[in-house]
């Protein structure tokens, strides 16, 4: 068991009704002026943006809207950042997915810095101070509501940046599955194969504890069988509920506290694919995943595929390894596709093309090499065309 | 599934070699004036003491010692207000087990509080701060690390309580689980029972979820495979470590957030034994806990006794429920018996005398008829004789 360093300072207030229930108060100890940053307007559709409106009469709200999923870092973040500058804002309150919380993260961060906020979000500069975060979550999916990491996209260069610091936790994240009732089909089944690649990444390593084993299984099996209840009764609120925080504690560590580092390999190779071509992160892993993991089977890795099969999977356990683990992964790639991910490259649009130079640009910018099983730029390459 | 409202604030510090590594720097965060506290001596005994001093060269650190298991209000924690106030104390360094961890937390919220410290232990006055805790643990039991509570006994009155104040949670915990390698077999067992109950008070519960149940089913099998290894080989750090973690969770609600409360009956039935009786925490609980399980099994309760025999016990779920429900029963007493608990009241010192008087305290105070399987008088005394 590796030894860690762990606290989350995020207070996680769950359930249905907690908004009006809450954020008034809340928000009471941050002050006066507000960030209200939110994406294309669904929190419009459902009534979120109008009830948030109404819970802070009496506060200045300023608003940054149109935040992208992969969100970007021009223009959103700079223009966060100059909004919160100009006028003296006290906190960001983040309205939306994950993109808008995580390019909220950004902000928060640059509004506090005097450069570039690239400096910080490319590591260059470490932030000394961030402005503080609440966040209404609308999405189950990247669990950006309880990390202290955003992905930030930069178009020009086709960066996209994990950013994180721990300045960046939320302070307090709001969870009303309600709100998830209306997320699409499509985006549904992308969240789950977001929170399951999250769950994965931490789950194949060189050594784990039986509690967190146990853990992650759980939480793989809860998202398989709560998706499926979500995508057939969108309003199945003890689904939406369960799903939502299987989510939340995706990229939090505890799921994995004590495990070796495994070093996050396709949303490494993930983030290529949806800084290049602009496709929803959950369904890039999602097609990713299963070659992934039939490109490291070995004879170093096959026990952790053994483990993962039989008891996520329910396979039988009395066979030959090797096929314990194909089926493993065999019966990964099933279940994405029966949640109707597109589950090939060309489906989400990506050809040959550009397979070599995104695969370069991983192995440069995402330290693969030093993965649980390693990745050099062949090893993406080929995991890359075999997805194909 | 139930709203909820969560935040820990505590930063968990945990592995080999951690206090060495980080102990000084984290102090330097709270000013120069520390209140050590302890208890019987081993922290002298394994070396802790010396290194805490070493690493403490440079503060004015007072000090309390001789604090018990079942910590007493008088005279410890009258002891440590005292001397927090009349020495001024910035914070409170508490270096031993749960015990001497519960009466710190009473310190601290006795600390700064002007009136008797009984007062809020027994909830009449709600605490307004309290002095930062900072924790070196020394044995896998209570979870005190990552609650926010404490359990306080009052001799004259038999009173044993559970202090819970937000403000309670340590500031910084330390585990470093090598320092549990000269733990005794025996407290080595009743921090496992300890920790166990803990989690079978969330676990037996009107409703919970997927991830709920898979985490604790995991927590509960990794206890009773890590115990064994701890009591076979003391210095088996992977085992002492496995067993640390599974503990500290065991009172912070990260096991069942959204779960139904299920009232913690085998706690409130302990608290009476050991006040009255001064015994073994854990011991007291293991002695319980199958008679208390087998008390409630009924048709309400039967399926979650299923879900835990086969899921914690393997047992063969193909047969009628309330079979498995016994053998799942049977099963936790075979448990706690082979790792040497007594497991009759008689074996630590309780006999039929003051048995009704105990119940009727525990009926009058610990509001078991709100449990999940509410318990009145009568069937507390029924647990107890049963237990003997």
């Amino acid at each position: 068991m590796q030894n860690f360093d762990y606290m989350t300072p995020t207070r996680l207030i769950f359930g249905k009704g907690v908004v009006d229930e809450k954020l008034t108060n809340v928000m009471s100890g941050f002050g006066k002026k507000i960030l209200l940053t939110y994406g294309g307007g669904s929190i419009k559709k459902i009534g979120l943006y109008d009830k948030v409106k109404e819970l802070l009469k009496g506060y200045e709200v300023y608003e940054l809207s149109g935040i992208q999923p992969n969100p970007k870092y021009d223009p959103s973040v700079l223009d966060g950042v100059r909004i919160c500058k100009e006028k003296n804002i006290d906190v960001i309150l983040s309205v939306g997915g994950g993109s808008v919380l995580d390019c909220s993260k950004a902000i928060a961060a640059g509004a506090r810095y005097d450069g570039d906020p690239w400096d910080l979000i490319s590591y260059k500069v470490k932030a000394q101070a961030a402005l503080p975060i609440v966040d209404i979550i609308t999405l189950a999916a990247t669990g950006s509501e309880y990390d202290p990491g955003g992905v930030i996209s930069r178009t020009e260069t086709n960066d996209k940046i994990g950013y994180v610091d721990p300045l960046l936790y939320p302070a307090v994240s709001f969870l009303d599955p309600t709100y998830t009732f209306t997320v699409s089909k499509k985006q549904t089944a992308a969240g789950c194969a977001d929170a399951m690649n999250h769950i994965m990444e931490q789950y194949f390593c060189e050594d784990s504890t039986l509690l967190n084993d146990g853990f992650m299984e759980a939480a793989l099996k809860s998202l398989m069988i709560n998706v499926k209840r979500c995508l057939e009764n969108p309003e199945d609120y003890t689904a939406r509920a369960e799903m939502m925080l299987d989510c939340t504690y995706g990229c939090n560590r505890i799921y994995s506290l004590g495990n070796s580092q495994s070093g996050w390999p396709c949303h490494g190779m993930e983030h290529a694919l949806s800084a290049y071509y602009d496709i929803t992160h959950g369904e890039g892993l999602a097609i990713i995943t299963p070659r992934w993991m039939k490109h490291i089977l070995s004879e170093k890795t096959v026990d952790r595929f053994v483990k993962y099969g039989v008891n996520v999977f329910g396979i039988d356990a009395d066979q030959d390894k090797f096929a314990i683990a194909d089926k493993a992964i065999e019966a990964t790639y099933r279940f994405f596709e029966s949640i109707s991910i597109p589950m090939h490259l060309k489906d989400v649009g990506i050809d040959e093309s550009r397979i070599d130079e995104m695969a370069k640009h991983v192995a440069d910018n995402e330290g693969l090499e030093n993965a649980w099983a390693p990745l050099l730029q062949k090893d993406i390459a080929d995991i890359f065309r075999a997805s194909l």
